[in-house]
C-alpha cells in the first residue's frame, strides 16, 4: 500500500519566508505520519492572487532554490509534488510543480492550461505533463485546470501513470447543496474512466477576496473519494496504486482494450 | 426553450410486443407534456438479459420496423431517440439507437463499445456516432458504455453537439451511502468539460436477477443534474441548448480554445 497525503494549506499571497515556512512543516509532518507521496497546493510557494508580474517575480524561484531542497529534506523517503511560482531561464513565469523523490529534485511540470487571469502572468508550458517512475509508483503531475482537459488525463493514464498528483487553487463556485464541487467531480470522472487514482491537492485561507473550495480528495481507482481534509486540513489515506495497472472491470471488459481508437 | 423528456421503462425481455405498446405509450405521453427531445432506454424494444443469440434473433427488428415508425407517429414534432435490437442486412444483431424528427427516421446509430457480455451477441459498429441537425438542436447519440470513453464525448462536443442522448441499461452497482451513481458522475463531468447538455436515459424493473441503477438524469451545461425521474419515472426538463454553442468559462477562459491538442 502506498501513503498518500495532501496538505490543504494558506500560503501568504507574495511572502516567500512565511510559505517556505509552512511548505516544509507540513511535509516534515507528512513525512512523520509515514506519508510515501505528498501533495502540496498550486502556488503554495507564492499565493495565487498576486496583482501584477512585478508582484509575481517578486516570489519567482529557480527550480534549485532551497526552499524546493527543504522540501525533500522535510521529507527524504517520499515523493513530493507541490506548486511553485517559477522564474526561467528564459526570463518568463511559469505556474510550475516540483516533484522530488528521495530529496532529489526529479521532474518540474510548467503548466500548460493556464486558467483565465493566469494567463495575464505565466507562460504556458509546452512540454506534455511527465510520467515519472519514482520509489513509491508510477505519478503522472498536473496542476488544477490541466486536470479538465480529458485528453491529458487519457494520455497519463495510457502512459502508465498509477496515480495523478495534481496541485490545485480551486477558486469557490456556487454549487446546489449536497453536491461535490465540479471540479472533485471530473476528477472522479477521470480516476474511473482510467481506473487510476488521483490525488488532488486544494489551498485554503482566503485571500485578497478569493474564497476557495478547499476540495482536496484522494480518489481511488473506482471513482470513490477515499480521503477528504481532517480537522487540520490534512487528507491522507493509503492505496493499493498496483491496482491502477489492471483496467479490466470484467472478464468481457477492459477499459483500455474497449477503447476504439480509430474512431475518435 | 428546448423540453427534454426521458422516460425510465421496464421492458419486459423478449417480449417484443409488450415492448412495442410500453414505448408507443410513453412517447405518446411525452410528447402531450411538449417534450421536443424523448429519450428511451437502451434497448427498450427486446429487454436486455436476452440469454441467446437465438433469443436475440427473435426480437430484432429492421430500422424500417412498424415498431420505430409509431415512436415517430406518436410523437409527429419531436425528436425521439430510443435503444432497439436491430437486425443488420448482413445478418448480425447490432445494439443499436433509432432517431427520429418529426415523424421521420433519420439515423440509425450502432453501438461501437459493446458493455461485456454483450460481445457474445452484438456485432460493434463500425461507424462513430453522428451529431444530427435536428429540428429540435444539433443532437449526438450515444448508447450506455459509450458514454464512458472521454475521448468521444469530446470528439461530439468538437463536432458541435448542443445535446447528447445516451440511451443507457446501467446495471445496479454498490456505492457509498450519498453519492451518485458513478455513471451519472461520468457525465457530469464529461457535460461540464465539454459544456453541453447530455440526457441519460436508464431503464427500471429487474429483469433476469438484473437490478438497474435507475439512474436517469437530465445534466446541464454547468454538468449539474437538472432533472431526474419523479414518481412515474419520467424526468423532464426545460434547457437551452443554445448555450452549448458557447464555450467560453469566464472572459480569459474557453474550454474549447484551451486545449492544447499538439500535446495530446
Amino acid at each position: 500500500m502506498t501513503r498518500v497525503h495532501c496538505a490543504q494549506l494558506a500560503p501568504r499571497v507574495a511572502d516567500l519566508p512565511h510559505n517556505r515556512e509552512l511548505s516544509a512543516t507540513a511535509v516534515r509532518g507528512a513525512a512523520a505520519r509515514g506519508a510515501d507521496v505528498i501533495v502540496l497546493p498550486e502556488l503554495v510557494t507564492s499565493g495565487y492572487r498576486l496583482n501584477s508580474t512585478a508582484e509575481a517575480r517578486s516570489v519567482a524561484i529557480d527550480p534549485d532554490d532551497p526552499l524546493l531542497t527543504e522540501w525533500g529534506r522535510a521529507a527524504p523517503h517520499s515523493v513530493v509534488v507541490g506548486g511553485f511560482c517559477e522564474r526561467g531561464p528564459d526570463g518568463h513565469l511559469y505556474n510550475s510543480a516540483a516533484v522530488l523523490d528521495h530529496g532529489e529534485l526529479i521532474a518540474v511540470y510548467r503548466k500548460t492550461h493556464l486558467w483565465d487571469e493566469e494567463k495575464l502572468l505565466f507562460t504556458p508550458g509546452d512540454t506534455p505533463p511527465p510520467v515519472l517512475k519514482t520509489s513509491h509508483g508510477r505519478i503522472g503531475v498536473l496542476i488544477c485546470y490541466d486536470l479538465e482537459f480529458p485528453e491529458l488525463t487519457r494520455k497519463l493514464a495510457l502512459h502508465g501513470a498509477d496515480l495523478l498528483a495534481v496541485p490545485t487553487n480551486w477558486p469557490l463556485l456556487p454549487r446546489p447543496a449536497g453536491e461535490r464541487a465540479p471540479e472533485v467531480v471530473i476528477a472522479m470522472a477521470a480516476a474511473r474512466v482510467n481506473h487510476l487514482a488521483i490525488a488532488c491537492c486544494d489551498r485554503t485561507g482566503t485571500e485578497r477576496g478569493t474564497h476557495w473550495t478547499e476540495g482536496t480528495a484522494i480518489i481511488d481507482q473506482q471513482g470513490r473519494v477515499s480521503a477528504e481534509t481532517d480537522t487540520t486540513d490534512t487528507a491522507c489515506t493509503d492505496l493499493d496504486l498496483h491496482a491502477s495497472r489492471d483496467k479490466r472491470l470484467t472478464p468481457h471488459a477492459d477499459l483500455f482494450a474497449d477503447r476504439r481508437p480509430e474512431l475518435y
